[in-house]
């Protein structure tokens, strides 16, 4: 089985990315997750950073709706539609990765995609997300839990799942328990 | 880390025995499954049938449940109770793969239980089946189900957590996207 397209869902702070961009470097795929916003902005005509900031949050549902409403749907349904687009036609030229933004779901139909869900345990992703992406006035446990919890919310508004369902994935992997790098090694022999 | 323990939550058809024998015989660890059913009937003094039916099936809480009643408990009760304390005894002595049974749940507290959750497509599972238990009056997919829904039922009963949940273990991995034996393979990897 060759898998074309792999996706990566992560939980914030797991090193999901990163799994991901080295997964991608090795086999020579292209990668996408910051990338996939660039093509969304042109795709839709919104802001690079309102995507980035929004690209996996469904609160523009209540935000912005007015001014969708007469059109039948919300901004964060336009930007959906957009980013759904732009993974669609990314797993058409192949050979790629693509972090978050539902894509396990948007390609369910295709035999070509490998799934795959990146967890850990909070204190691993504390101590990642400050050593990243720094300190700040909140705890490094509700930063982990504000992101997730609007990424869980997004998945489940878009696709009708539960993020983080074994089943929706062909491998789940504690990056806590064995480290970033032994779980690109497990994907890698597993490819 | 050295992993003392290893469980295996399966479902129904999806080889997750099979990969958990394999193990338990490469590591020269004991493997627990209808073993723990001989075990548990020593200790409750409930015979070994009535624990291999019900074992991981919470439906005896209905059926025989008057008789228990007074005790505050049903049969289903006694009979998770039997297991969860053999479950305990033979973590205690190390070394041994547990099928099921709710082990990961009841082991929660040790730091040194790899905990796995085996899942695989209905094509795969209804295969196996047939193959392993022959043909039944009920469908492959059926029977697939049926076994399936009583495992979730009593997981959640007694655990009050959902079955399949990608956080609760170490690996999740599909069996029929990579076969038994590259599943083996990739566990000793991470051992």
């Amino acid at each position: 089985m060759t898998y074309n397209i792999i996706t990566i869902t992560r939980e914030f702070g797991s090193g999901g990315r990163t799994i991901g961009k080295e997964i991608a470097d090795r086999l020579g795929y292209k990668f996408y997750d910051y990338e996939l916003v660039k093509k969304a902005a042109e795709e839709s005509g919104m802001a690079e950073d309102y995507i980035k900031d929004h690209g996996e949050d469904a609160s523009g549902r209540s935000l912005l709706s007015f001014m969708w409403n007469n059109a039948g749907g919300s901004i964060s349904d336009l930007l959906y539609i957009a980013q759904r687009n732009v993974i669609r036609q990314i797993a058409e030229e192949g050979h790629c990765v693509i972090v978050g933004r539902c894509a396990d779901y948007i390609l369910r139909e295709r035999d070509d995609v490998f799934n795959i869900f990146i967890h850990a345990d909070m204190e691993f992703k504390e101590k990642r997300i400050v050593e990243k992406y720094g300190e700040r006035t909140d705890s490094p446990q509700k930063r982990v839990e504000d992101k997730d919890k609007r990424r869980i919310a997004y998945y489940k508004y878009y696709t009708g799942r539960k993020w983080g369902d074994a089943k929706n994935y062909q491998l789940s992997i504690d990056s806590g328990a064995f480290g970033v790098e032994k779980c690109v090694d497990t994907i890698m022999n597993l490819l």
